[in-house]
């Protein structure tokens, strides 16, 4: 019923800021999560000096509580269903029973989920982060981060409460990444509510589990719980509403087919916890009683404590606004950037990643004095995000899976961009072979030049289908060009000459 | 012993040619393989009339004794192996044994895999295939079709035994595909030895089968054999000598570990067998004693008793050589058309599709007179291939697979092309939460314009991740362009961001 994980885990005060050799640095990065660490290694590899604080546990969010472990969890079910779909496999699961169809529900073995979690989260101990830090010249320092002046730091040491203050010659990156906006509803405070946290860290499997909220993290979670046995009722306005209307409504025929109650249009008035059971009160008057409640609603900056306002970069919850090289708006003279979730653009780990090796790229360009309006002006340069708007790729882990990237009709009809869609079944001799009663689905978005510029894929292992769609829309391929582009058979990719045909008579 | 399936399965007498209700069609295509289908579905797409004639079962050789029936017998090892590494589903294939390491080999279910075999190549039956064809408007001849005159085409009932002659107003399709080079051995045709259409049709495991030759065919076989429980002995010059030299070595040493006996640089001077065994003598006057012996050494164009040399075509057996069109040089007026395999441009069934898509549409345009050289000199036109030597993809499915597109550094050497490579392993969350302890590697090649123009992986799984790859090479994308397409986080595809990050400092 409880957390399995404190919310805030509290370092051991193994690299206290006190014991800092210097006081200066070139960059100072606060949070040291996907995005700081890929923003360190830049700016050491451009010959610069940096300083990477973590509040927690380095490694940030993704390997301890989010994308990681729960991808370790959702995998074993994935690969036992997929057994189970490929004869001369699927008779040797026979110890698992096919009462609930075909394919039958994955039955995982628990002991053997948690520890492989566990190896992933490494014990939510962070030495393997702090380590390879270290290894290639990054300072390190556990701590609460905060920005304190103009290029200046300061640090609070969790145990002595104590601050240090640092300065940082070329830049102070903000990498602090976002956390959970718990909604207010009655009730909800008292609850003892999961939060994604302890989710993804739990050891037991609850009887009911009521997901608050279809993005991808409710809806990762609800295909979990409902893998594990636990009865799902998934409650949310919309179900996976970023992606094209198809997703969502495969995604809920699939979650009803394997039992999940999906809610949607629904609001939460109230909760109630009552010992071990809890009682959800919903907008259409009804009630749903569970013994658990995930709060998967929705994320904020991670920005609570910084002191951003005293130097007027952003209001304290609010994502930071960034030009196309992460340097803050805001800010002048261009020494303060935001990496990854905290600003707002797009909240994952690898677009993080790419920003930071862009931040980075930046700030080893200005503290070199070349990065000025031509170095901007290059097409390519490695110093500022291309349009990525247009080519951002997600994986979303449910069952089927999701896949897409750039942009969906209604994003584009919102930019002024006039749009076709093509639309084929994943069905082919690629598809058949992977696993027998394959079903899947795919869509590209065409603008009025025929360039590809958005594509989905739905169906059991299509998370690499994907990328072959963001490296053309990258490339400012269209449908001629895509049309010679011949995948190998008999594999899964064969979907893309699937479109290209449709592509011609639609 | 013997071959499980007849060399030649005379078809029953379900559309002989003589009752075929025209003598005349705008175009007559021979064989009815993935590449006879396709281009007969282009041409009555494009308004013209097509007859497909097919000497044994419509649908050729990659659903009955290829691509088909192998990969779907090679899926079951894969998967098990797969479950095997992830912790959670390990734990449910407790039945199988751990004798053989990390991960255990896969113990696939015999019946089931057969069933599953049996289902995909329809029993031998082309009743399916057939049934497709007619709904599309296409007629169809079961005899043997040779080229008897200037557009013209001679029908043999396998049964009458009498000939039909039929006219084609257009074009004329030579698409019968590649038959197995079997060399002259000593003592080899008394051998009562296995043509890769037995071991694919086979419902029995030999107890000690050797494998002749190395390329994809007789590297799967071996993998599969070995899986299932066979001794093998592959015997070869090289082993899979048109990758790049990375991939046979680390082919070699999986197959070593997994008890396959690998000699390579070895030539079989004699074979001799006795009653249940095998005995094949080396060049290294070594002898190997199996059971079975599979002869996967090399095609040549299945074009014996078409009279291709009358019209002065072509050789009996020789590739027939062709434009980009898919045009047969040698003929004049452009009416004989070579597609597939026969025309040794690439033995694969995606190529042969992708030409049989081209050719369709260079007919048709010609029939309606507007294939002129304004229509070729159009960049990404139809009806034309694209320079696809630098962006042909291959798939092979051992264990690990590999995958691979465009030129190795040889090839483009040979073409006085300048490259550099750029090589890594595949580490990180991705391809550790596909599979615990996953091992690949990945190579770019680059020309000295920094533009991809080949691409190979090496790893389970991996045959998904090559299409990004060949759509780069058909973009003309640049390293600096590929720098910014981002894969989605945790998925196997992140290797491209790996591989970008290396050419940073290659």
């Amino acid at each position: 019923m409880s957390s399995t994980r404190p919310e805030i885990i509290v370092h051991p005060k193994s690299f206290p800021p006190s014991d800092l050799q210097s006081r200066t640095y070139d960059v100072v990065i606060i949070g040291g999560g996907p995005a700081g660490e890929t923003t360190a290694a830049g700016v050491i590899r451009g010959g610069l000096t940096a300083l990477l604080v973590e509040s927690e546990l380095f490694g940030g969010e993704c390997p301890y509580w989010a994308c990681v472990p729960s991808k370790a969890l959702l995998r074993a079910s994935e690969v036992i269903t997929i057994a189970n779909m490929v004869g001369g496999a699927r008779q040797r699961l026979e110890v698992l029973t096919t009462k609930y169809g075909e394919p039958p529900k994955p039955e995982v073995n628990l002991e053997g989920l948690w520890e492989r979690r566990d190896m992933f989260a490494h014990d939510w101990t962070d030495d393997f982060q702090v380590k390879g830090m270290r290894s290639i010249g990054v300072d390190v320092a556990h701590g609460f981060g905060r920005v304190c002046g103009v290029k200046k730091v300061a640090i609070k040491d969790w145990h002595s409460k104590e601050e240090v203050e640092v300065e940082a010659k070329h830049a102070v990156v903000v990498a602090t990444g976002s956390t959970l906006i718990v909604p207010s509803i009655e009730g909800l405070k008292d609850s003892a509510y999961w939060t994604p946290r302890d989710a993804v860290s739990a050891r037991e499997v609850p009887d009911h589990l009521i997901v608050l909220g279809a993005g991808a993290v409710g809806a990762e979670m609800a295909t979990l719980y409902n893998q594990l046995g636990s009865k799902v009722t998934l409650i949310s306005n919309s179900l996976l509403p970023k992606m094209v209307p198809e997703v969502g409504e495969t995604i809920r025929e699939s979650f009803t087919k394997a039992g999940v109650d999906v809610k949607l249009g629904l609001k939460v008035t109230s909760v109630s916890r009552e010992g071990l059971n809890i009682k959800v009160f919903l907008s259409d008057n009804s009630m749903v009683e569970g013994t658990q409640l995930l709060i998967a609603t929705g994320r904020r900056a991670r920005t609570t404590g910084m002191t951003l306002e005293s130097i007027s970069a952003a209001t304290e919850g609010a994502w930071i606004e960034v030009d196309d090289s992460m340097c803050v708006k805001a800010v002048s003279d261009g020494w303060l950037y935001a990496v990854g979730d905290v600003n707002g653009r797009a909240l994952m780990t690898h677009i993080a990643k790419y920003q930071a090796r862009i931040a980075g790229h930046a700030i080893v360009a200005k503290s070199k004095g070349t990065y000025d309006s031509e170095v901007r002006a290059k097409e390519w340069d490695k110093s500022v995000a291309k349009p990525t708007g247009r080519a951002i790729a997600q994986s979303i882990f449910t069952d089927p899976q999701v896949a897409a990237c750039g942009l969906t009709p209604a994003e584009a009809d919102l930019m002024g961009v006039k749009t076709r869609t093509v639309s084929v079944q994943m069905s082919g001799p690629g598809t058949w072979l992977h696993a027998d009663g394959y079903k899947g689905w795919a869509q590209w978005v065409v603008d009025e030049h025929d360039r590809l510029i958005g594509a989905t894929f739905v169906g059991r292992d299509v998370v690499d289908l994907v990328h072959a769609s963001t490296t053309a829309i990258v490339g400012g391929m269209t449908l001629e060009q895509m049309w010679h582009v011949t995948p190998p058979f008999p594999t899964m990719s064969e979907v893309y000459t699937t479109l290209s045909e449709a592509a011609e008579t639609t």
